[in-house]
């Protein structure tokens, strides 16, 4: 187990031009790796980012075009690419998973996980979504245990729901990814407060790559992409207006300490089932 | 069922003398009730607070001197009173619970909790704690329906397991208290970051009276009592050099609203066994 490993979460502003997204990408995955990261995280759909018809039409199969391209770039650099999320063809269905993968320097995806918590949300004068008119729910809670320790794997929405942060402590996860296309409405009011919650309660780094910006006028997101520790500080920060490239060195050690000093993990006495 | 609710928390900073803490108490709560509050709530150990040793002389039976105090006040200024906490004596046991009840204007105990995650935590070259050694943990998730909304109930450390919040929430919780005696060092990490995120994930106002000042030398209480409504604000907030009351209108019609536009807590796809 390496305790000390360099870590890049990228945040950007996808829109429909899926090869211009991927250009973009790969330009920041390219700057991140020259600067010794070894495990790098892209945001929720960073592949097409739009209204959900136009999202639905993007949809790939897994392996396909989006992630024989991560492979490539996971062999070219030699790191970990935690490839966000795209749009996940299922076969005889017409709805779509929202799918983030994990790609080994190998280029062999290692972990896929299908986002959980659907986005269906109303609130006037700021916007409605219905993700689950198109998205279909994933089933399995994912982790990966690799070198730089256990990786948990949520979408977006699934911050909201502390149950699932849990069942990813109980399988040990020490570094979570919260890959997100977060709104500017429900960002500024919870974004920051409830990574933090998540890194506290469950005493692990929180990595969390946003999209930002105006999309087509119809809703705009929260940037603010966040490195937070297993304290609850944030070490990093982007701000709202811009591409960014957040790297941290994450510490397990430092984690393996937050966790025996205050063993509340150890104290848990009510469980999921 | 009343929409619109006074309701006020109490901050102040109890030490070993039982009968100076509960005169304190009662001007505190005789002040809040001329403010028209209909439901008090106290911070934890407010009948007697200092090292473990000290607190295990004070436990008292249930009903005793301090609920049968409480249920004078409650009969008195015709309020609901959250004794926030006292140790409870358990018959043939070395151990006591760490108890909080709800009294009604009666004077009748209608809740009573008894705090389920214990406080065993070492910072070295902070404090350390090992409430399990003097405190026997309870049992029992406890909600109470009343004309204001259902109130939940937890006590402190509770508030580091999101998963009793979430079998709060199950139970109906609209209104949920956390009284405290949450120390400087934890709290200025940790405690708005998880009050705030237990009212938004779950959507429910929280209510959190906690001790301030030094006791002895060796422990600091951090203040910042704190009432956040269930979209996250922090809608009423103490500093922490002195008693307080916090006052507020708590508005279920604006919970209802919160909850039908954003419906995270009908989204749960993962459930607490």
């Amino acid at each position: 187990m390496k305790t000390h490993t360099r870590v890049a979460i990228i945040q950007m502003r996808s829109d429909l031009d899926k090869y211009a997204n991927l250009a973009r990408a790969k330009e920041l995955i390219a700057k991140a790796a020259s600067d010794r990261a070894e495990l790098i995280g892209l945001p929720e759909m960073f592949n097409c980012l739009g209204s959900y018809d136009q999202m639905f039409g993007s949809a790939e199969k897994i392996p396909g075009d989006t992630t024989n391209w991560i492979s490539e770039l996971a062999r070219e650099y030699r790191v970990y690419i935690h490839g966000g999320s795209i749009y996940e063809k299922i076969e005889n269905s017409d709805r779509v998973y929202n799918t983030s993968v994990i790609v080994a320097p190998s280029g062999d995806i290692v972990a896929k996980y299908q986002k959980i918590h659907l986005f269906d949300v109303e609130l006037p004068n700021e916007f409605s979504s219905c993700e689950s008119k198109w998205v279909a729910p994933g089933e399995n809670v994912v982790t990966l245990e690799t070198l730089f320790g256990t990786i948990g794997l949520s979408i977006c929405y699934d911050l909201r729901f502390p149950e699932l942060f849990r069942q990813l402590a109980d399988k040990g996860a020490q570094l979570i990814f919260v890959p997100s296309a977060f709104r500017s409405t429900t960002g500024s009011a919870h974004w920051e407060v409830l990574l933090r919650s998540r890194a506290i309660e469950n005493q692990a780094y929180v990595l969390a790559p946003n999209q930002w910006g105006e999309h087509q006028g119809e809703m705009s997101h929260y940037g603010n992409s966040m490195i937070v520790n297993p304290w609850g500080e944030i070490i990093a920060r982007a701000g709202s207006e811009s591409d960014s490239i957040l790297a941290v060195d994450v510490n397990l050690e430092d984690l393996e300490r937050i966790r025996s000093q205050l063993p509340a993990l150890k104290h848990r006495r009510i469980h999921s089932s």
